[in-house]
C-alpha cells in the first residue's frame, strides 16, 4: 500500500468526455450530501476506492457487521443520450488529514482523471456564515475567465473577494492543482450555517449544478432532509434560547 | 533502521495453520491485558520485535536496571493436539502515534502474518462507555459476512450503527486493510467504562475468544486483578462522592 | 507535483550578479509589505513561482473570480546602469507549516539563487515588541563579520543577544543554510508592535535596504498605507480602553 | 541536505578507545549544562556539526552579530595519559521535535560513533522531582547488567520501577537503539526540580562521570552558576509565597 493507494473494484469504464463532479466531507456536509444525492438518484456504479495513509487509521461497521477501511470512492454514470458526456462521482469518508496527505489525494484523484479522459472538474462544498439563512446563494469559483461567465448566467455568484479565506481542502486543491495540470474547473459553495449536515445548501447547489452539466436529478429526498434538519435546529435554538435566559437571569442576579 | 523495523530474536517458527491475536494499549487497555494474559498462562515464546519511528521516542528501564526500547512484540504458541491451529500473538507498548505510523505498523503486522502463513486474525480491544457496567458483554465486527454468523453463535455482540464511530487503531485497520489483502479478520470489543485498566472487560473478551479459537487458559489471575481494580474504582468513587457533596455544598451557599 | 515544486512561468532571466531580496509573511508582515511594495513600485517580472505540499491545501479567488494556488513568487528587476547589480525579488502568501517545510522550501530558493547566479542575500522581516513603538530601528544579523560593519555604517543596529530568540522561519533559514552553502546574506529586521500589518515598520526596512543596495524606490505609498494602519491601531486603542476601564470598574465592584 | 546532515568542520579525529558523553537540551537541562561544562573546562576541540529538518527552523544571532543555524555539535577530547580512553562529547541546541526526527538523529549519532570507534556511550540527564531537593541523586540506567553493577559502585542509584516513565529522549534512544546496534551505554539522570536550569543536578552527574571515566575536571564554575541559581529560586519563592497569601486573602474574603 502507498501513501495514497487506488483500488479498481471494477472494470476501468471507458467514458465519453466525462465530467468529474467532487463532494467529500467539509462545512455542513453540502458537497457529500449533494454528491451522495447524486450517487442514489442515478444508481451511479462504484469502479474505484482510494486509501491513504493520511486518512484516519479507522474502519467503519457496515450495517451486516462488517468492516470498511475508511476510504474515497469513485461512481460514474453513463449518460442517456449518446451525445451527452458521462459523468464520475467522487465523495468518501474523509478528507486527509495533513496539507501533505490533501496534496497527494487530490493528486492522485486528477491522475484518475486524466485515466478516465476527464478535462472539467466541478467541486461541490459549503460556505459557513455562522447564521441561520433563508434561502442559500451559491458562490463559484473557477480555473477560467470564460466559465465565469457561463456560471453567473446560471445563477452563480462571484462576489469580489469571497470567500475571503479561499477555498481550503479538496474542493480548492483540485482547482488549484488542476489549473496548473491543464483541467478546467469550477467550484460551487453553498452558503450554510454550518453548524449542523445542511441538505438544503446541497440542494442549492445541486440546482445549479444541474443547470451546468447534462444531469437531471429528482430532489425531493434533498428537500424532505432538509425539513428533518430543520426540525432539529429549531430543537437546538429553543434549548439554546432557554439556556440564554439563563443566562442573563444569572447576569441580573450576580 | 527503517520506519517500521522487524527483529528477529529467536528463529522464525514453522506454524500449522496459525491465527493471529492482536491486543495493544487501547480504551480500558483490553485488547493489551488479554494478549498478556494469554502469553503468561501459555507461556508463548517471544520470536519477533518491531520497532518505529512512530513510537515516543522512549526507553522504559526494566526491573534489572537496564533499558528496552519501546516496541511491538511477537510470541507463538504451538498447539497441544498435533491438528489443532497454531497461535500467534502480538502485544506492545504503543500504537504509532500519526495516522501514517499507524498504516505503516499494521502492514508490516501484516507482512510478518503472511510469512508465517497467518491468514486468520482476532483483534481484541475495548468499547468505552463513560460509565460504570455489571457484566461488559463483548461487541463484535468482522470481514466476512459468514463470520458473522458463526461469531454471535459465540456470544458476541452485533449492535446496528454500534460502535458509530467504528473502530480505531491497529484492531480496526488490521481488519480493514487485512480484509483488502485477502486476510480473514474478527474484533471482539469488551464494553468497559474506559476510566481505568479493565481485566474483568478482558476476561469477558477472552471467554469468547475460547470458544472462537481451540485455545483455553484458566482465568483466575484476571479475576483477582479485576477485583483489584473493583476496590480502586470504589475508592475513586467514594472521593469524587465527596466533592460532588462539597461541589452541591458550594453551590447552595454560593 | 514534487514536495517542493518550481514553475517557470516566464523564461529563467540572464542576470548581472543578482541579488535576492526576500520578504514573506511573519510578525506585523514586514518583509511581506516591504517586497511587495519594491515589486510595485519597480514593476518588476514574475518568472516563477514554487508550490509546496507544505503549504496549506488552499486556493484563493483573484478579483476576476479564477483562483490561485496558494504559492512563493519570485520576480526580478533589470538595474537602470548595466554596471549594476540585478535584484530578484521572493515574496508569498505563506511559509512552511512543519520545520522539514521550512527547510525544503528554503533548500529550493537556495537551488534557484545558484542557477540565477545570486550570491547576495537580503532576508527582511519584523521584530516583534509587543508595545507600541515611534519610530521603529532596524536590528540586522548577518552570515559574515565583515557584513557586521557595513550594515552598522547603514544605520542597521546590532544589539548583542537580540533577538534573544534568534531568527524563526525564512529570512532565518535563508541565512542559516545559505551560510553553509557559501551565500553571503544580511537579515533586516523592522522594529513593530506586531499586532497588525506594519507598512511604517517595512518603510524603516526599505529605507536601509536602498542604502545597502542600489535600489531606488519613492516610499509615499507605504506612509499612506501606514497612516491607515495607524488609523486603525487608534480606533482598537479606543475600544480596548473602554474596556480596560470595564473591567477596572467591575474590579473595584467585585 | 539530507533530513539529517552531518558537516565535519574539522578533520575526523583518530581516537583511542573513545568513549561518548551525551547532553542535550532536556528537563532542567541538566545534561546540557554537564556536557558544556566539560567541553569549557577541557578545551574540547569541535570536529562535527549535525543539522536536522526536524529542529527549529531557526537561527540563533553569534555575539558578533553573525548567524548560526541551528545544531547539534561534536567535540572530542584526548586523553592526557596515552593508555586513557579518548572522549567525544555531544551536545546541542535541539533535539528533534518529531519522534521520527528524534529516531533519526540518533542514528545518525550511532553511525558517526561506530566510524570513530566509539563503543560505549554515557548520556546524562535530569530526572524532575516537581519538587525543592537538597542533594540530588543520581539515578542510573545501563544497557548491560554488568554496568548496573559497576555504576552501583560509582554512587549511582538504581530505584525499581524509577523513572516510571522510562526515558525520553535521545538520553534514552541512544541506549535502546544503542543496545540493539551493540553499543553499551549508560545514562546518568540527576534528580532536579525542574523549575528551572539546573547546575546542581549537572554537578552531581559529573561527579559520578568521572568515578566512571578516567575523566577530571574542575566544578568550581558549576557551583557558582548553582549558587545563582539558588538566588533566583529563592527569589521566585518569595514572589510566589506572596501571592499565595494574595490568593489566601481573597479567598478569605470571597
Amino acid at each position: 500500500m502507498e501513501y495514497t493507494t487506488v483500488n479498481y473494484v471494477a472494470k476501468k469504464p471507458k467514458l465519453n468526455k466525462p465530467i468529474l463532479i467532487e463532494g467529500l466531507p467539509g462545512i455542513g456536509n453540502v458537497g457529500k450530501i449533494a454528491v451522495e444525492h447524486l450517487i442514489e438518484e442515478t444508481k451511479a456504479k462504484k469502479f474505484a476506492e482510494i486509501y491513504s495513509k493520511d486518512f484516519p487509521p479507522q474502519v467503519f461497521i457496515n450495517p451486516d457487521g462488517t468492516v470498511k477501511l475508511v476510504n474515497n470512492e469513485f461512481y460514474y454514470l453513463k449518460a442517456k443520450k449518446k451525445t451527452d458526456r458521462d459523468i464520475v462521482l467522487l465523495t468518501g469518508d474523509y478528507q486527509g488529514l495533513s496539507s501533505q496527505g490533501q496534496y497527494e489525494l487530490v493528486e492522485t484523484i486528477l491522475d484518475i482523471c486524466k485515466e478516465l479522459g476527464v478535462k472539467e472538474i466541478f467541486t461541490l462544498g459549503g460556505y459557513g456564515l455562522g447564521h441561520e439563512i433563508e434561502s442559500p446563494k451559491v458562490l463559484c469559483a473557477t480555473t477560467d475567465k470564460s466559465l465565469v461567465k457561463v456560471m453567473k448566467k446560471h445563477g452563480a455568484v462571484f462576489k469580489k473577494n469571497e470567500p475571503g479565506g479561499g477555498i481550503v481542502g479538496a474542493s480548492g486543491l483540485l482547482l488549484g492543482i488542476g489549473k496548473i495540470r491543464g483541467f478546467q474547473g469550477t467550484c460551487f459553495m453553498g452558503e450554510t450555517p454550518g453548524y449542523l449536515v445542511d441538505p438544503k445548501s446541497a440542494k442549492a447547489v445541486l440546482k445549479i449544478l444541474m443547470k451546468a452539466t447534462n444531469l437531471k436529478v429528482g430532489l425531493s429526498a434533498l428537500e424532505k432532509k432538509a425539513k428533518e434538519i430543520e426540525h432539529i435546529a429549531h430543537q437546538l435554538r429553543e434549548i439554546e434560547g432557554m439556556s440564554k435566559e439563563k443566562t442573563e437571569e444569572l447576569k441580573y442576579i450576580g
